[in-house]
């Protein structure tokens, strides 16, 4: 396997747009070329989940080869729901390893707010497994969310202060990113007193539906920030088949991969971008990537660890919470964040960061995927 | 890389079903695993166009990798139109090939037929750029082969009865496919009489609604028909992009690198399953493949070349026209059909065939991808 580096990032503000899917992508794409001074480019991979639902546009992949006259060249999307990116981005990394391409474009895209929010609901239900008595009973995202969040409160001691010091300072790391989709600043009193979504999540503790794009260049050779490892795991997609609620499988082997891949463990990684779809999802992340203990989290967020200053800054660019959630575009714009981190000029920059690691997603742990970069440390 | 093989074949029957997409696609794995003596499956790879369009259901990777007791290991649907079969194999054989995966489990599903026809056909028309002029003017994929068809016969001098004798070929190898859509025995005069789709098109030149699946298991090594090559490119999906309707600039790329791979050309190969959506694409696929000359792919209806006797049989499964489109699936299905014809039991078995290929269309030529196998010839 060759060594494969990150050479370009680009991506669009998050948040509401006029502009289609595809002008989205082409702006992102456009953007992450220019950084890695447009080079040839020998595939594209695009993560991507609703395009088909809410925006009638499939094929995104050979549009994108079209518009961006990059020849013949072969397309392909992704589809693992909120894990579409990061899977596009593992399936590109490893040609570029195998040496079946030399220089691949990854974007990923999302167009959600043109649309009604019933609508929206019932196509990211299409993320659970719907032949199943679970699929006809009513169960939503929040609502799955919120059960692993009065689970994990009544084990634990946690309460719903600290599901709040997650959506603040992931609100206040935002306030910095001119690409996040809500940069006001909030007081933790607003997110406590917010109208209840499912208890215990409040409005601030569920990301928001959102527009955007964002892409990556990945080249063979080390001219960039290296690639180290790339996990990836499923995991049950019925809430009746998990046999703990408080922990999620597929990230915890996609961790597990990506620590051995790359001979590296939680405590060396000095920033990380990880899927908070809700305010739970990101203690119960931080906890499955072996960033604290088990049951511990919220502990961590209590003494203040997962920001700078603590042991590991986490979703420095606002997460999924507040830079917002394009669900296909979500998985590359944590790497993109990562990558300005370990170049040493990111929106809330971790001084001196060297190793990071991006976590993505899927349904309720149906999958994810973890890969793990390297930079110069300066 | 390494020599990879495919070492088990399932499907389920193509047709209409009351089985959900879920119990279609379990189907075809439990038949391929079982063909291959259930092996340890490293990794799932699903080709699915409309499942969140049409059932509502994405995530299938991750469903499948529960339902069959696989564990949690990665699973990644790909999506690249009527492509998306054919693509999925890519994926997986290159993460085989590669060294990533050792043996990994594609399979290829839609559900169709319950959904209204008006529901299908937009659905359908995702798989163009409707973000255009061209998306609202109305066009469909019949529209389009037809206006290619029209155009073929006005340049070179076939008529609608070479169109019908592809339709007649496949219906009357399907005849002998317990797998197939259409058995019923049907004559030329039937097809020419039958009503108009898009003149010259008539309802037996138009690949049906269809529901299936159909999976197949890749492993290192070389016990089992050897996957030889693998090429995939894209082409222009606006009609207006197109600067010759009478190619299809995908078809030939992937095909060119295939040949290219295996160190073969279009005179070595002795089976082919090809991309028949429509009549006129099979005659225009055997061309741009190099089967036979640009232009004369409709002689060699004529003279029976594509059939048993001639030079090279093409779609003894019955193809898209008979066999039957459940659109993710089909791409897989082609596979299934060319890996039986090396085993030398399919239906309509080749005596002595060795080398096969399978080419997979998306859109009007925005996807294709270029299979070829090998075999031992008994």
């Amino acid at each position: 396997m060759r060594k494969v580096s990150v050479t370009g990032i680009g991506m669009t503000k998050f948040g509401k747009h006029e502009a289609s899917l595809k002008s989205l992508a082409v702006s992102a794409c456009r953007a992450a070329l220019n950084d890695a001074s447009n080079p040839k480019v020998d595939a594209i991979y695009v993560g991507n989940f609703l395009g088909g639902q809410l925006a009638g546009q499939e094929i995104i992949g050979s549009i994108l080869a079209r518009e961006l006259g990059l020849g013949a060249i072969p397309a392909t999307k992704t589809e693992g729901a909120c894990a579409s990116g990061g899977i596009a981005f593992r399936q590109a990394y490893h040609m570029v390893a195998a040496g079946i391409h030399d220089t691949v474009l990854v974007v990923g895209v999302e167009k959600m707010t043109h649309a009604p929010t019933n609508l929206v609901t019932q196509a990211i239900n299409s993320a659970m497994d719907n032949d199943s008595n679970e699929g006809i009973s009513g169960l939503t995202f929040p609502g799955f969310f919120g059960v692993v969040a009065n689970r994990y409160m009544y084990e634990y001691g946690a309460s719903e202060e600290h599901l709040a010091m997650v959506a603040l300072k992931n609100r206040e790391y935002a306030m910095n990113n001119p690409k996040a989709q809500f940069r006001k600043e909030t007081s933790i009193e607003e997110i406590l007193n917010a109208r209840s979504i499912t208890a215990p999540l409040g409005l601030f503790h569920c990301s928001p539906i959102t527009d955007g794009a964002a892409a990556v260049i990945i080249t063979a050779g080390e001219k960039g920030i290296k690639v180290l490892a790339s996990g990836q795991a499923s995991g049950p997609p019925l809430m009746q088949d998990i046999p703990d609620l408080l922990r999620i499988e597929a990230i915890q082997e996609s961790g597990r991969q990506a620590y051995e891949q790359s001979g590296l463990g939680p405590d060396d990684i000095d920033v990380v971008e990880l899927h908070d779809c809700f305010a739970m999802t990101e203690i119960i992340a931080i906890e499955d990537l072996g960033l604290f203990e088990k049951g511990m989290g919220w502990h961590a967020l209590d003494q203040g660890l997962t920001k700078h200053g603590g042991k590991v800054p986490i979703n420095t660019s606002g997460g999924l919470l507040s830079r917002g959630h394009p669900i296909g575009a979500t998985g590359i714009s944590q790497i993109v964040q990562i990558i300005s981190q370990l170049r040493g000029h990111a929106v809330n920059q971790v001084e001196g960061a060297k190793i990071g690691l991006a976590q993505n997603l899927g349904g309720t742990g149906a999958f994810s995927t973890v890969h793990i970069f390297e930079g110069s440390g300066v």
